[in-house]
């Protein structure tokens, strides 16, 4: 079904606008990375001075704004991912495993601390 | 075909990780932002010292690394946007039909200026 | 009294230490600015799973790991301030004049409003 | 001469500024760290997508807004030390004399590698 992923459309979708636009001799994957932390930063600027509690209750506005930004953040990471020949659905994966063994649920149970804090 | 998409299945996988590990507390959309971007820093931080050019041929060992990093980044984007209750897709969706509008063709080809510059 | 300015000695410091590893030529303003936003994040990463009040009672480790954190911003803070031949005190002073401006106490007194909201 | 440095002023003048505005109940280190992300990203997203070589060569216009935003980085950095108890200035002299012994001139003469890769 991979012909159907959501990832792969998107990342179709990015080649082709980049494409169009001569984009591609500024999309080298340093460029990229910087243009990720930017998004990030959006992202996180909406939340700066909210509570926890806030954060979990924005405004409509507030939330339109987000998911703006989570997009940004979205396809400039589908972008650079694609620039390294790095699947991102697969990384997940892996990366999950990973996280399996690094944090067994008996271990870190209701604890925020890092794998090797534990 | 949604049940078939990556993102939807990786947002469950998610879910269900936290759960185990009763982590639902720390995931507020404040504290996920800043993972976020505490991740996407290890992906700027394999950039950093190299020209553009290198960061386009990286060593096996740093290209896994970026994988993880990546992957990383996907996670805590895909859990906030499902704490925030929304749609990455559709967030990806509506953005390039907004950035097709704000980036035409023919007035930034080959132009890496921003919109409100062009 | 610019003599003594805590800013100025840094600054020379810093450049004595780049000169004598031969690094300035890593140190373009561009990579600077990835390698500033790496070490912030290493202070966002302390912070993450706190609350805003655990944020403000640090453990002795913690505090000292923070300490080392805001160090490395300071001294790629000065570096590149440096690079772009920026006097980083004047630019602070310059940048208070405006927030007074912006902020005036009676629009804004107990707002977190950004400027442009108030 | 202490009462000279350029750091304790401007500590003392964010202090002032925030207190007149009633800030300091938003100014939790947390939050803190995370506008000071959001500042740095300001930065990156000026580099973003010029080469190095164009970095070094902003126009008048671009060094203006960098001034800004160097000055942004810098007070919510002091304003973090601050809140934290830490001195900056010290904090800096320590972590020299760290780096002076993680990068000693002859092992990293011209190289950008870490200290644990060296």
């Amino acid at each position: 079904m991979s012909n159907s992923s959501d990832l792969l459309h998107l990342k179709q979708q990015l080649r082709a606008f980049a494409e169009q636009r001569d984009w591609d001799q500024f999309h080298t994957p340093k460029n990229l990375s910087m243009a990720l932390s930017g998004e990030v930063a959006e992202i996180t600027e909406i939340f700066q001075w909210l509570t926890p509690e806030q954060s979990e209750e924005l405004s409509v506005e507030k939330k339109q704004q987000l998911e703006e930004e989570i997009a940004d953040v979205m396809m400039y990471l589908v972008r650079l991912a694609d620039k390294c020949d790095i699947d991102i659905s697969d990384a997940c994966q892996r990366k999950l495993e990973k996280n399996n063994e690094k944090y067994p649920v008996d271990k870190c149970y209701g604890s925020a601390k890092k794998y090797n804090e534990l």
